[in-house]
């Protein structure tokens, strides 16, 4: 999506670390116009006519997801990050790795808001390792619902979580893949 | 706003210890048209014309926030939980007690994405302590930003954070107070 790839061009910073930040639109100030432009493009890709729910992780994620979820029509679900290890019945529950907080957390999701009558398309703004969407493919599964597709706004490519979903014949979109990010600049794959 | 009453009414369940749970339509699951009307109730109240950003703090108060600042066409920003006491420069940081999390928390925002000529408006789905939305303000307070207002889908108005803020004569305004909730039902102030 050669818009987004030009808002990351322009806006977007490297930090020591391969960090890329792209807080100025997408996951600290958010331009909902842009994100209504990436919902419109993930359209293309998915049959977003057939699903009942966009589902996605707590917490940047949830902009645009909420964005799609509007666009077409359906309820936007996220799951949550357990708040204590005193969970509750009625939850689904995956364990995933986040090397943002470097620990273990479980993600979780009400029994109520996820069946087995459900397709579900799930968003989110960044890949890196792939642990979140993961975790969101394990609740899907536990469900026993139908995942219609994957659709990430940023995937940096060079971590393999994308590369990991390809490889497991998903149905599985990135707008924007970076290959290298460096003082040197970012490179897009393709 | 007699709408997200009934919702509350008929869709709303009340758990031991004085917890309101509305998680099928505001924040677990998200009804994006219910957001978009209360979006346009806060319209009726606040000067959504003259603010350049919606202010909200992760993660239950992005869905709401993003709905709010796609209508009134401003870029939404939400304060994030720090991750770690090594928190890097360029920060406004509020300290606050979490009741969810039972201690201290600190929000933090860059101080790119607010500056003393925003004319800021407050969206969070729910207040109970108000220890978030007091968070918020702090930060405006920080930037020297303007606060045009605070908007808040439903207050637990036992709970004494709509009270402090409506004493300090903030612009705020809750559309469903809730004045108990018990094994009797949920009954609203007015």
């Amino acid at each position: 999506m050669e818009q987004l790839k030009e808002r990351i061009r322009k806006e977007g910073r490297v930090l020591p670390g391969n960090i890329i930040k792209v807080d100025g639109f997408l996951n600290h100030r958010v331009d909902t116009k842009l994100m209504k432009d990436i919902a419109s493009e993930f359209a293309r890709y998915f049959d977003v006519g057939s699903i009942t729910m966009v589902l996605t992780a707590e917490a940047s994620g949830i902009a645009l997801a909420t964005i799609c979820a509007d666009q077409y029509g359906v309820p936007m679900v996220f799951a949550k990050k357990a708040k204590s290890d005193n969970i509750e019945g009625g939850l689904y529950q995956s364990e995933i790795f986040s090397y943002t907080y470097k620990k273990k957390v479980t993600q979780i999701l009400s029994k109520e808001w996820l069946t087995a009558s459900d397709r579900v398309l799930i968003v989110d703004d960044f890949m890196a390792n792939g642990e979140a969407v993961r975790g969101l493919c394990d609740l899907v599964d536990q469900a026993g619902a139908e995942l219609v597709g994957i659709g990430i706004a940023i995937e940096k490519g060079f971590q393999g979580g994308g590369d990991r979903l390809r490889g497991m014949g998903l149905n599985y979109r990135a707008l924007a893949v970076i290959e290298s990010a460096d003082e040197n600049g970012i490179v897009f794959r393709e």
